[in-house]
């Protein structure tokens, strides 16, 4: 995709008032939602270009290759906006694993008596993830 | 759920500085993302207490009951927290179409050429789901 077809394609999407834009990430073959994160202008469009997919921390206050501490990384299939322009789906194609704590999807929290308890196993050890590299 | 417990599990909740959460409502038999929307404590609350998904409206500044204009309710069926208790999947029978465009989903404008154009089907006129209440 040209930069100026990109340009136009941003110029189209409403970013908060911090820039900001909710996106998903959800697995392509089997929907399964894998993580809420954050873009901005530059990850979008550096999403777009690329097809890896490219979010803004905001923790850390700046763009992050999703995978590339961990090489969990996310390819781009398909994008879509919603109907306020103000939130992304991305289907993807996901390597290992999208959360931190080495479980397919981050939304893997549940109701159990008054807590909220992980119910989806540990596929790959955390410390696999990130151990060797920090 | 008595309110102790939903007391007990919203203390558990990150909410933002605005005191929100972001929301994503999946069709439960079909895995199809339907929406992003907002919930404060009280309509998290309300939705752990009624099943009937409620959330916060950051235009109208105040609680809506998914469906409570258009008749086109969602069903609490399941709820997860993701890993960083900052957001919430909320899986739902969906009565109708969620977006207010009469189409299923939110998230159906996608790239074509230079514009994000809408690609899904409108299953349901919107005049006929909000016309006669307007």
């Amino acid at each position: 995709m040209n930069e100026a077809i990109i340009e136009r394609l941003l110029d189209q999407v409403r970013f908060d008032s911090d820039g900001l834009i909710a996106v998903l990430a959800q697995d392509h073959e089997t929907n399964q939602i894998l993580m809420l994160a954050w873009m901005n202008r530059d990850a979008l469009g550096a999403t777009l270009k690329t097809g890896d997919v490219v979010y803004y921390s905001r923790s850390r206050k700046k763009l992050w290759r999703k995978g590339e501490s961990s090489g969990q990384v996310q390819k781009m299939v398909e994008i879509c906006l919603d109907c306020d322009r103000d939130a992304v789906l991305i289907r993807v194609i996901q390597t290992g694993v999208a959360c931190h704590t080495g479980r397919k999807s981050c939304f893997s929290w549940q109701i159990q008596g008054n807590r909220w308890v992980a119910s989806e196993p540990v596929l790959i050890d955390p410390n696999d993830l990130y151990g060797e590299k920090k």
